[in-house]
This record gives structure tokens, C-alpha cells and sequence, in this order.
């Protein structure tokens, strides 16, 4: 499909991983010209986005806001769950196009990086053969958490795994296990599975649990510290390689 | 120990995979404060790091260059190769530690993510315990390349691998066989061996090659188009996820 010129372009914008300073300088540049700033966040809630963001907003613009119509409240397999919010990724793709055929930029704020398991992703593949698309890499979550642990994670050879905590438990254990380095994302109701994988695979004492990493609330521990089963969504427990030193 | 305020700081400054722009503003700020800037680089040569941090260099300050005494001539399981950089670790620390303990900060460049395999962890580890560290971390290279290719890397419940390609062919095919997403880094000499490992994987119709992501001079293609084995140490090969998608 040939893609208008009269179209406006859609930025996907790499907020990374919390500290409003630890924007890219294009990141920057590219929010502060956009006449909309869009951004997903769960129902009634400004989001963590829209927050990282602030410092940057000075000129007006317009708001789109896009809220979840379900977050954590479904497992992530359940039909329900990927039917409404496939049903919410269309019409939100679709909002943003109707500012985009009007010849309206359009920026969407994506914490971390927004390739590397971005919600901006599922409005990307509807709209990048329509419009189109720049998109600014960001800091991942996982480089902020690292950084404020103090902890190098990967040396020389090391393979690193990035696993969701919301596989099962013996798949955990088993990447777990094969790993040189791993960092286990999305924790939330996964947190008790996770930990017990962890010291299944005979990692406890080298894994450390953070919590909003480089944000003004963040949290770092040992695991084998962390006494209960309280952890947001955004957590992730790191296992740093040992990897040949020089 | 005891550390001295009367002492200098080392900042560790990610510079991202490239593209000046995609400094972070946090390393900006730091990198035109400090009155040493200290940088890797092959000998005789300027460097990426260098050279990705010029645009940002406007104020007067020291230049301190740490020239590898050997990079890829040796291998890097070779003896040789590890007690000649390691001895190189040892003697920058101590050139760096020398600008600290008058009480001058130093800034030293890291590409891409200082804490993701990054020459900037062998100084950290031999000063961080005498000495104030602050660590920015980057976008990494491979959120650059990924970028770049326009192509999204991890969906849902996808487990992502980083392989260096200094890995044996059986073990990259092993790893990547059981990859939901995959990066491969450090090509270079490994390059053929990598492309055989991705074939023998089945995942040649998924690859990309990705050859100084986000920089001016970069180049992406299909990985089954690229016809010769000359790639960079830089250069990465992508095999995206193929994840849940609502």
C-alpha cells in the first residue's frame, strides 16, 4: 500500500527504564515536537509512561489515552484474555490512524525499549504498511535494573536468557539451569513460581530481586532476602553470569 | 574501605549503539561535567566510542586512551590472549584510579550498555570497592539493531537468547534450536560458522543480519541474502520471536 505524505507519522518512543533522565536525547526531541502524545495505561490510572514522561511535556499538545480493558486480571492464555485485548490493540490502532490520515504526528510512549516485548508492537504491525513508522530504541527495564543493582550481567562468552515468569515452573527451571546469565521478567503473581524455580535450578545465592529499578522507589535485595511474595508486575529477579573475567 | 570524598568519581557511560542521538540525557549531562574522558580503542585507531561521544565533547577536557594491546589477532580462550588483557585491565584501573585519587572525576565510554559485556566491567570490578561509581546505562547495541530492521524481537511469553558467536557451532545450533527469539553478537571471524549454525537450526527464513545498527553507515539484509562470510566483530545476527500477538 503506498503510504500518503499528507499522512502524519506514527513514533513509537523508547521511554526506558524509569528515570526521566535516562530518555535518549531523540527520545526527547521527538516527544517535545509531537502534537499527540499517546499512551496505554490501566483504566483510571495516568501509567507509568505517561509519568516517566512528564519532565519532557512542556509544550501543549493532545492526550490520547489508551486504557487496558483488562491487565493482570486474566492469565495471559486464557481466551478471554486474548480476545479483548486483541479487540482493544485494533480499536487503538485504529484511533491513532484517524489523527494519522489527518496529517497529525502521532507519538506513543512505550516504557524501555519498544520492540522488546512493547504493547507498542501490536499497533506497529497493524500500522507500519499504512503509515510511516520511526521508532527510538530505549534503555530496557532490565539494563536499569542491572545498572542499580551494581551487577554486570554478562562476561565474555556468557549466554544470556531473558525468561517471562509467566512460564511454568519446570520450563523456568530448566532454562534456569542451561544459563550462564538470566533475567526473569514479569514477576507479579508469577513471583512464588519464579522464586521456587530459582532455587531449584541451585541459583539462590546468586540471584537478586529489583523492583522499579532506577525509578525514585526502586528496591533491590538478594532473593533468598526477600521474605514474601509481594512483587509488581514490572519486578524481575537477575542471575549474573560468571563468565571469563580478565 | 573506606572511600574518600576527597576523590574523584568513575562514570561509566553508556553511549548507546551509534547513532549520537541515542545518548541518554543523564549521560550527556555527565560526559560535558567531567574533566577526564577516558575511552577503549584498538591501537593507533580513534574508536567507535570515541567517536560516537564527539558530537557531545564541546567543553575542554582531558582525553585518556586506553589502546587495547591486542583484539581479535588472538582468540579469546587463548592464554596469551587472557593474561595479556588482563594485564591491560590491571594498568588502565590504575591509570584511571591515578586521575581519582586527585580528586579529578573520569568519565569513561562504554558502547552500547556498560554492564552488557562491556570492557568498562573489568575497571569496574577492580575499583568500584575504593573509589564512587556511577554507572548510566545505554541502549544496547542490539535494541539498535533490532530497531533498525524495523523488526519487534520478543512478543508475550518469548524467551529471548543473547549467544555470542564465539560459541562452537554445536552449541549455537543447540541454543538457537531452542529459541523462541535469538540475538547473536560478536560475528566477526565467527561469522560462517554462526550462518551454518542458524541454517542447521531451521531458522534461516526468520535471520537478519544487522551490520552497525543505527549508525550512518549501517546496513541490514535477510541473513539467506548476504553472500559473503566479511562481517565485523559488531555485526549481529536477529532471529525475532514469533510470540503470542493479540
Amino acid at each position: 500500500m503506498t503510504k500518503s505524505i499528507a499522512n502524519g507519522r506514527l513514533y513509537g518512543i523508547g521511554l526506558g527504564p524509569g528515570d526521566p533522565e535516562l530518555l535518549t536525547v531523540k527520545a526527547v526531541r521527538l516527544l517535545q515536537a509531537a502534537p499527540v502524545v499517546a499512551y496505554f495505561a490501566k483504566s483510571g490510572r495516568r501509567g507509568n509512561a505517561r509519568t516517566i514522561a512528564d519532565r519532557w511535556m512542556s509544550e501543549p499538545c493532545e492526550e490520547l489515552q489508551l486504557f487496558y480493558p483488562v491487565t493482570t486480571e486474566l492469565p495471559f492464555g486464557d481466551p478471554a484474555y486474548v480476545a479483548r485485548i486483541g479487540g482493544f490493540y485494533e480499536s487503538s490502532a485504529e484511533t491513532i490512524a484517524g489523527h494519522l490520515v489527518r496529517g497529525s504526528d502521532v507519538a506513543l510512549l512505550c516504557e524501555g525499549d519498544p520492540f522488546f516485548y512493547g504493547s507498542f508492537m501490536h499497533i506497529y504491525v497493524r500500522l507500519k504498511d499504512r503509515f510511516a513508522v520511526t521508532v527510538v530504541p530505549g534503555v530496557t527495564g532490565m539494563s536499569g535494573c542491572w545498572t542499580t543493582a551494581g551487577t554486570p550481567i554478562t562476561w565474555g562468552d556468557d549466554v544470556l536468557t531473558v525468561l517471562p515468569g509467566t512460564l511454568s515452573a519446570a520450563t523456568l527451571k530448566k532454562r534456569l539451569t542451561e544459563s550462564d546469565a538470566a533475567v526473569v521478567m514479569k514477576l507479579g503473581h508469577n513471583f512464588s513460581k519464579v522464586r521456587h524455580a530459582v532455587l531449584a535450578a541451585g541459583l539462590m545465592d546468586r540471584a537478586i530481586y529489583v523492583e522499579r529499578g532506577t525509578m525514585t522507589s526502586e528496591i533491590v535485595m538478594p532473593l533468598k532476602d526477600k521474605i514474601n511474595n509481594e512483587a509488581p508486575y514490572f519486578a524481575m529477579v537477575l542471575v549474573p553470569g560468571n563468565g571469563r573475567r580478565s
